[in-house]
């Protein structure tokens, strides 16, 4: 007897896009919620696709001679205080353990809501002459920020990351690791994710605190919303100074290193999500996809049909590929909306006649196209047609990029496109933070970064009329 | 000019075991201390390490069907209270969050020291029918328990762990399950790691907080005190009462689901530097090793010596293996000290005269074994001699293990066992605490386990003469 199971019906996401977001968190089995509001249960689908990006980026990190530590999760008072900037930016969110069992401390300790701070003790630890540079450490943990909003993916209190840091003899080493660690965001974005990106740099109002400069990977999600997928930051010397950390360099002079920091979060779950979800679910890049490939027998109870479809399986296994079979017995109606909502790049379907006819065909998720393949050739007609979901996906998200991007040289411009159409706006800016604030205050909209390729677009700030000092790119973000 | 680099001297492990533990944990350059008592820094070194057991050990238990998942970090104070035994176990070494941002807040949040009740609350939510069962769930995450004492690897406030929870339809299932991640961990310990192992059960008084069952794995250091590497409990249904948890059984009966949770720690890490290690330094088992083979190349300012080394490098690394060449201009005294200080299994050396003879030169790390080997056959000689190496690390524990465990029929000849020679003392007992309690009060021991495979030296309890009921191992342990 067939169950009776349905797969329940999510909000249109035309209709109300914040509740089909989460929607599909909860229906696609990524997330759960906690008794701690704010802080959430990453289940097993979700946090597989946290896996497959770790993998990834992980290799890229080695790669450049990047190294794993892991540092202290909680951070005390006196620590966090010695850069003046980053405690001023980082207090008011931290959350505080004032007690170690049932002794009250005599100072009070704050989980790590970054950890320049403990990275910089180290640092003066481990660093004495030039020999010792750069030092490049990365580390994947969790950390928190005490928020009062939060939404599944875009905002926890708890969230988990990696947090690169490292340190360099020289302003113009630590620039260039900043940049290379950028480029490795962008082009895991751009190739893994398939999202389009923009390259660019924060203002000064919306850099990092303690940063000198920070440079930013800007999404657009499907709601013609800006979400920032990572961020790499220069600091110069200014914490090495705070924390007194120097090196002897090959003049045998006494001098300070020159660091960065750089991460991306689970947030880029969310990023994906919200570029390439459609009404059915989740459509996920086939690199990060838990299951890549799902065969689904047709009329599994016929003779034959079930072992056929376990040995296409085990031949894209064996491929490389992550494949399973769903031998259930639920509808076939079922089964295919089911492994829509978990955006299962590619499903393969098999049933009596395709076997008698020696092939079966390969459905999309991305665009639904099927294709009729030949049994002998489907590891490489699945290879072909998961690079063709990552394109489609790409370009689809291109378009939408490319849509709704706008160049304005007015206020009053800027204002009505963002109502009218929203997206991107591209102005000139004067690079003072009055328009930027101005800009915020009565068109909605804030500077999401000064694009890497700087345009001409006019040589006045639209706002202001004064001399314009860059391009830069407004929007409402998540 | 070579560089006056010498490598320092460590305490000699027969005069004083501990602070020769602390030398090598801070010469191999695996830790660092923090600012926080008892938190400590996992150098790349040591965490290198660690993430190589974690590949292998989550592959072992992705094999079995288990799934990673993410819970958050802070338990509320009602949820720990929930299960009365594990409440009063944990709550004494809790860390306390007490304020968020500037605001106190309603209800005290600790720290996770272990995640039996935030599990519950999410299977509470997942599990209703038995369809949905097992669950089979593990996660990668660090732990805190404000102890008063601290020791690198051993006893931290925080420490890095995996903690898996199951649940399922059945007792006997639940039973299976805590078994069979006990014979996970001894084989992990044995084949991987090199260390011999006792399975075995723990007393009451010694079982986790919580549990109906803890099943063990006890090693023996080089110093003959026992550490224990890894538990796997077994709980019945008592969470799922204290909690509320039920499901649908295949009767449409309610019924509670049976757990079982299982861990081990970087406290392996601490068990392999005590088990193997020696008077120069870590000695690493080839499957954890971060360089499995370092290249040492001789005279390496003659012409072809280090385009050689490269070369070796290179193939050693296409087979898979972590190799590396040191080509600095440090002296190959310092080199070989650095290398064996940091435990590689294997050093190949190789200078002019050797490369002119088609040939070069393995040393085994573990017993300075030397082999000659033509440089066409180097893959598999190096793959034979890493072999070598874990099997000749395994002998020399069993040895120890062996040579020092006794059997005692009487208290006084326990006590005097431990005190004249250290080790294991077997004995029978009659599963009474006061003789548990007699035995560590008057012989310095904990019990270490009921062994699994028991054995009948007497009838009756060498402590207080009533029947005996099960044989039980005896130690003074990390």
């Amino acid at each position: 007897m067939a169950k009776e199971k349905r797969v329940e019906q999510i909000t249109d996401m035309e209709v109300d896009f914040a509740q089909w977001f989460t929607d599909v968190c909860k229906k696609a089995e990524l997330i759960d919620y906690s008794s701690i509001k704010g802080m959430f249960i990453y289940r097993p689908y979700g946090y597989a696709i946290w896996e497959n990006i770790q993998r990834i980026m992980d290799a890229e990190f080695k790669r450049t001679g990047v190294e794993n530590v892991y540092m202290p999760m909680l951070i005390p008072e006196s620590l966090l205080q010695k850069e003046k900037d980053h405690v001023e930016g980082f207090a008011p969110e931290c959350a505080w353990v004032t007690y170690g069992g049932s002794e009250k401390l005599e100072e009070r300790y704050c989980i790590r809501p970054t950890s320049e701070t403990l990275f910089c003790e180290h640092f003066k630890n481990v660093i004495q002459s030039h020999r010792d540079l750069p030092l490049l450490f990365n580390q994947w943990c969790s950390v928190l920020r005490w928020e009062k909003t939060s939404r599944p993916f875009l905002r926890h209190r708890e969230f988990l990351w990696q947090e690169g840091h490292t340190m360099h003899a020289t302003a113009e080493e630590a620039q260039a690791e900043t940049e290379l660690m950028l480029n490795i965001y962008a082009d895991f974005c751009e190739n893994v994710l398939a999202m389009p990106v923009t390259r660019g740099r924060k203002t000064d109002k919306e850099k990092f605190n303690g940063a000198e400069a920070t440079y930013t990977v800007e999404c657009m999600m499907h709601d013609r919303k800006a979400l920032q997928a990572g961020t790499s930051h220069y600091f110069g010397d200014g914490f090495a100074k705070a924390f007194d950390i120097t090196f002897t360099d090959r003049n045998n002079q006494k001098a300070y290193p020159h660091q960065t920091s750089w991460g991306v979060s689970t947030r880029l779950i969310g990023g994906v999500i919200m570029t390439h979800g459609d009404n059915n679910g989740l459509v996920l890049p086939p690199q990060i996809a838990p299951i890549q490939v799902i065969v689904l027998p047709i009329a599994q109870h016929k003779e034959g049909v079930l072992d056929a479809a376990y040995g296409l399986r085990d031949r894209l296994v064996a491929a490389g590929l992550r494949a399973k079979v769903d031998d259930s017995d639920n509808s076939m109606g079922w089964k295919c909306a089911q492994y829509e909502m978990k955006g299962v790049p590619l499903r393969v379907e098999c049933g009596p006649r395709d076997l008698e006819n020696g092939q079966c065909v390969l459905v999309r998720r991305n665009d639904g196209e099927k294709t009729v393949v030949a049994l002998e050739n489907l590891e490489q007609a699945v290879a072909e047609q998961l690079e063709l979901v990552r394109k489609g996906m790409y370009e689809k998200a291109k378009r939408n990029l490319e849509e709704h991007t706008y160049e304005a040289y007015s206020l009053e411009e800027a204002r009505n496109l963002q109502q009218e159409k929203g997206g991107f706006i591209k102005t000139m800016w004067c690079g003072e933070l009055e328009c930027e604030l101005k800009m915020k205050e009565e068109a909605g909209m804030s500077s999401r970064c000064m694009p890497l390729k700087q345009e001409q677009l006019s040589d006045v700030c639209p706002i202001c009329g004064k001399p314009a000092k860059h391009s830069i790119l407004w929007g409402v973000a998540y």
